[in-house]
Formats: C-alpha cells, structure tokens, sequence
C-alpha cells in the first residue's frame, strides 16, 4: 500500500484536532473554489470541462461509471441525476466487479471514473481494460491532476479539493458530486434539459457555498446527537432517491472512522428484511429533505418507531418531523432537489466524527485502512 | 399486511421442525419439477418459456429488473448470467426506487419482474408504471400463477417451487434462479450464446437436483460450524462475481431470522472501508466456488485473516484451501460455472437456520416481516 504524497502545506492541522474535521469544514471554500471558472451568471461556462469535452459529449448516449468506496457512492447518486436531470442512461459499477465480469459496451457510451488519488488500482485497470472494450471516450473525476486517470483519461474534471489527509474522505466526495452536477448538466444540454432547468441548478449552485457554512453551524447539535451512539454497535441508514447513496456514505463514515457496523438501505426495502433487526440497540438514521419522496419516507420512518427503534432524523425544516420520544430531529435549511444530496452529506460526516470521538478511535488513520488503494 | 392463501397441504410440516427446513430440503425436488418439459438431452425445449416467447425475445436487446429483498437478489444473479452468457444488456433496480425516479427507456427493453407472490406491492406498482413507460414487453417469474403479476404481464415464467410458508425465501430464490437461467438461455439464442455453450448449461441443468441433494448432506457439518455464530451479534458475507448476490441472499437469511446484524459486500471493495469492522467479533462468511475469481478471493480472504478476523469459507473441494486456526472450511462439490450460484445458496440457507435455532428465534415467523410485502 502506497501513501500518496502530500503538499508539505497540509501537514498542518490549524485550529483542527483531526485533519478530518478540518476537511469537513474545508468544504464551503474548495467548493467555492471548485466552481470559479466554470459556473456563469445563469449557465455553466462552456469551459467547465475542458476543450474536447462539448466535441465527445455531444455524441454519447450512455454513461458507464466505474468507481470504489466513496467514489461508487458519488457515482450512484450522479446516476440518479444523469437519468432524472439530463435524461441520459447511466449504470454504476463497483471497479473490482466491473473489470472482471463479461458485457457488452452499447454504442456510444462514455467510460466515467471517480477517484480521489486517481491511482485507485482496480478503477485505473478498469479503464484500461475498457480502452479495449469500445467505449467511444474516457472521462476521470479527480482529485490530482498528476494521477494515472488524469493521464489516461480523454477528458477529466478536477474535483480542486486540496490535498485530502483524513482516510476517511469528506471535501473530496463533495467535490467529485459538484463536478458530476457539471457533468450532467454538460450532458443535458444535449439531451433532456431545457434552458430553464439549467438555470435552476446553476442557482443552486451559486448559493451552495453559503448553504454548506449554514449547514455546518448545526455542528453542536450533531455533537449533542452523538452521544447516543457512544455506547452502540450497530446503526442503520436510510434514504430514498439520489439520498440513498448519502445513506450508503453516512453509513461507510461511521464505519470507517467509529467501527459501528453501519448499513444503508433504500427505504422501500425496510420491509423486505432489515426490518427484522430494528430494536432499541439499532439508531435508525434517515435523511428526509422535502421532496417528492418525503410521505414515503414518513411511513417508512413510522415503521421503525413501531418496532422500537431509536430514530435520527436529519430533515428540511418544511418537512413536518416533530421531535417525540424515540425520535431525534436535526433540521436542515431548506435546499433546491439537486443540491440536496451535497447538503446532506455534511450532517452525516459531521455525526461520525463525533461518535469516532467518543469511541476513541484514531479518527484520521482508522485501522486497517490506506487513504489511497493502489493495490488491487 | 395480507397473508397470501397456502394450500391446505402445506401446512404439514412432515417430519420437519420447521417449515423452512422443510422448504430447503424440497429443493431438488421442486427445482427437478421446474426443469420438466422445458429441458430437453442437449437443448432448452422451445416450448419452455410459452407460446409467444420466441416472437417477444427475438426483438429484444436489453432488459430491465425490477424486484424487491431476495428476488432483487435473484435479479442481480440474472444480471451476470444474461450480460455474461447471453451478451445482452441488463439492468436491475430495487422496485422501491425505479418507481419514483425519471429515466429514459431505451428502445427493445423487456421489463422482467421477479417476486414470489406475484402480488409484491413495489413491484406490481412498477410493472403498472412500466406499460406506461415505453417498454417492448413485460415478464414476470413468479410461483403464483392467479397473481396480478402473472395475469398482468405478457409473459411468464413459473418457478413451480410450490407453497412457500417460512416467510424467509428458500425454494422460491433457487427456483427463481432456474427460471432466471432458462430466461438467460433463451435471450441467448438470438445473441451471443453458441450451442455449445448452451449444450453446457442444459447438462449443468440436468445434474443440478443431484448435486443439491448432494449438497445437503453438508448439513451435520454447517450445524457444527453454526456454534461460532451462537454469540455473535455481526458478519459479513463476501463474494465476487455472480456469487455477490448469493453472498447478498446469505446475509439477508441470517438478518431475516437469526436477527445478526450480516451484511455482504462484493470482496474487492473490502479495502474501501469494511475492513475497518473486521475484529474477532465480527465473522466473515465467504463464497468461494473454483472459478476464474478464486485467487482473487484468497488475496480478499488473506487481508481478513491478517487481522484477525474469523473466517468460514464455502469452497470447491478442488479450490485448495486448507482450514487453519480462525478459518473453518466446508467443501462442496465441484460445479459448472452457470449452477454455481444456485448451489453455494444451499449451504448459506442451512447455516442462518441453524445460527436461528442456535438464538431461539421463530424460525418461520420472524419478528416485524410479512411473508408478502402488499401494502408500499
């Protein structure tokens, strides 16, 4: 296992007590950062994305992603947006199952990788094999421009998160999600998105620096939160939706960092076997912004607090959620659809942290974990 | 919540203690009842998947999955068998969640349902939607032939399993898996499967029941190994390939009924994050059939033994693994790729039953699920 090397600058913990919580709260700023240059005043600036990037983009008419860990999960919910926002079809696949499976590459599809290092050995393999396999160009999603992917790649889109030190990732999936909004609305300008729909997003956008430092303030509430899980071993996440895969992150952080085994499920499957876990000894964290999927995710949540189960619920203050006995509530500010899943990953790394704090765990180098895995 | 109407028959649990042990050892029996009149000496029979099949597969050129808990499970076998064996693009998507989000529909796409009921609430509403939606045509494998699934559907593949009365999936998942072969076969013919290679899975097909019941007699062996697992509260299930879904169905019986907290992860994103949980309290469960992924598994199984963790590992008698302290092995028989799935699921079902004999759960009844998920 290779460290990837690191800019002498970010040895430095400033005011932080862990390089995660520095990262955390690093995010308003690179992702400020991460959209100069290529977010105008109502649209995406054509050169978000490179001088090729409009040439390729318009001639694909399916998206195949290919990623690991935290990047899979920003690939599971670009996918959501791909289909829903942009109207292209996209599949995600894990890298270590992709590249040794047999399929057929349909037409004019782009190859999409996500890594932080961009040296992840079996997403760099996977786009090597896929060179020989048809697809018709290679985009990387990632974090340093001197990596393999970067250099293999037809296009690439920086993530501009800075160097990342904590194992446990935070600015860069944020990061790798606001790059993957610049992707679909790329591809949507050619597909299924009208000039209105852009605008909306790019508005999103413009205000999600500013959502992200109001989103961060509830940090002392999430703290509070947090003490409820100092003495639990397992955790349950759900979400439905693009929120499902923040479900799958919140639960791989709290994993990682705090060593509470913690899984996610889409919601609508609760009935169909994790159900039978739900007690006392299992915190059911939901994430419920206000959105189309909110009633289903209501009755969901209700019946978790039949069976017993403690709830945590992280939801747009609009939502209707009222604390009670069995329920905690974390309300979130009120955020358009599209950049609701970067908003509401904050809270969930936020709430890991915490909980590794009081386990007493080595929150920026959990055992057994490589920030980057350049062996397979 | 409706309980499906069970034949008077079946409420004989015949000399069983329960009816899922029953259910298990029905499946030779029911999975040779499957194979009748639709295998022939060399060739899946024509006549195999119904009168208007041939002129609905002919056209098609992708397919869609819809299902929800074990039969989503099923589907993701279906997946590798169909992009692998037939060449035909495939995707598969919890009901839960393909029935609230936008997508396209690509031309020639056959939506195929799964559930055992016929009457899953998620599932039925998304085949409703899915005739709204631009679909070529709709399948359906069930094992109730008066369900809404079968009568709405244009197509369908009967599992031929019988009554079901544990509420956790046995007989229905392995015989889903058959008909889900025959599927495989028959959309092969019109793409990327020779003869020979159908040739090959029709003599797999032939000796399956007797390779289940050979399978079986591992019984006393995994009752052994199910006293590691008396007092522990997690596991983690590991698989590549194809056996990533059954790795996924062996975690979910032993959520379902044993009320440990199992989880299973495809084993290459080990490094991404579970490994953190690994420790002597945490099991790992791994399916290992001789295949073109086995040394692959062994580095995976390498790192889990590394640190300590326990490992119970379900092997080709010709794979070469070794027990050794902290690694329980049981050998299976050797196998064709294609059945492999449907055999490693046997030895998976007979260890969450006896782990749940071992805790003193009700078996049959588990606490807080249906047998039929009816209502959203």
């Amino acid at each position: 296992i290779t460290q990837i090397d690191t800019a002498a600058e970010t040895t430095d913990k400033g005011n932080y007590r862990h390089y995660m919580l520095k990262e955390i709260y690093e995010q308003p700023a690179v992702i400020q950062r991460s959209l100069l240059g290529r977010l105008g005043a109502k649209k995406i600036l054509a050169e978000a994305m490179g001088a090729r990037a409009e040439e390729i983009l318009k001639t694909v008419s399916s998206i195949q992603i290919v990623a690991c860990g935290t990047s899979y999960h920003a690939g599971m919910v670009a996918k959501y947006w791909i289909e829903g926002l942009a109207g292209v079809p996209c599949r995600v696949e894990v890298a270590s199952e992709f590249r040794y499976r047999k399929f057929k590459v349909q037409d004019n599809t782009l190859l999409v990788t996500i890594s932080q290092s961009g040296e992840t050995a079996d997403t760099l393999a996977a786009l090597r094999l896929a060179k020989t396999l048809g697809y018709s160009a290679t985009l990387t999603v990632c974090n340093v421009r001197q990596s393999s992917l970067v250099r293999e790649s037809d296009l690439y889109l920086m993530t501009e998160a800075g160097p990342e030190i904590g194992v446990a990732s935070t600015k860069a999936f944020t990061t790798q999600l606001v790059a993957l909004l610049f992707l679909t609305v790329a591809l949507g300008r050619h597909h299924d998105m009208t000039e209105a729909e852009e605008n909306e997003i790019v508005r999103a956008l413009h205000q999600l620096p500013n959502l992200l430092t109001e989103t961060l303030e509830l940090n002392k509430s999430i703290q509070r939160m947090s003490n409820a899980f100092a003495d639990k071993h397992h955790a349950l996440f759900l979400g439905r939706g693009a929120q499902w895969p923040i479900a799958m992150e919140g639960a791989l952080k709290l994993k990682e960092i705090s060593y509470i085994h913690a899984e996610s499920y889409p919601a609508g499957e609760l009935k169909h076997g994790p159900l039978a876990l739900v007690d006392a000894d299992m915190p059911v964290i939901a994430v419920a912004p206000n959105d189309v999927l909110l009633e289903k995710l209501k009755s969901n949540i209700e019946e978790v607090q039949a069976r017993g189960g403690q709830l945590f619920v992280f939801c747009d203050k609009a939502a209707g959620f009222t604390a009670a006995k069995g329920m905690d509530i974390i309300e979130l500010p009120h955020v358009s659809d599209a950049i609701a899943p970067i908003i509401y990953t904050i809270p969930l790394q936020l709430l890991s942290y915490h909980v590794a704090i009081l386990k007493g765990t080595d929150v920026d180098q959990p055992r057994n974990l490589a920030k980057s895995v350049t062996v397979e």
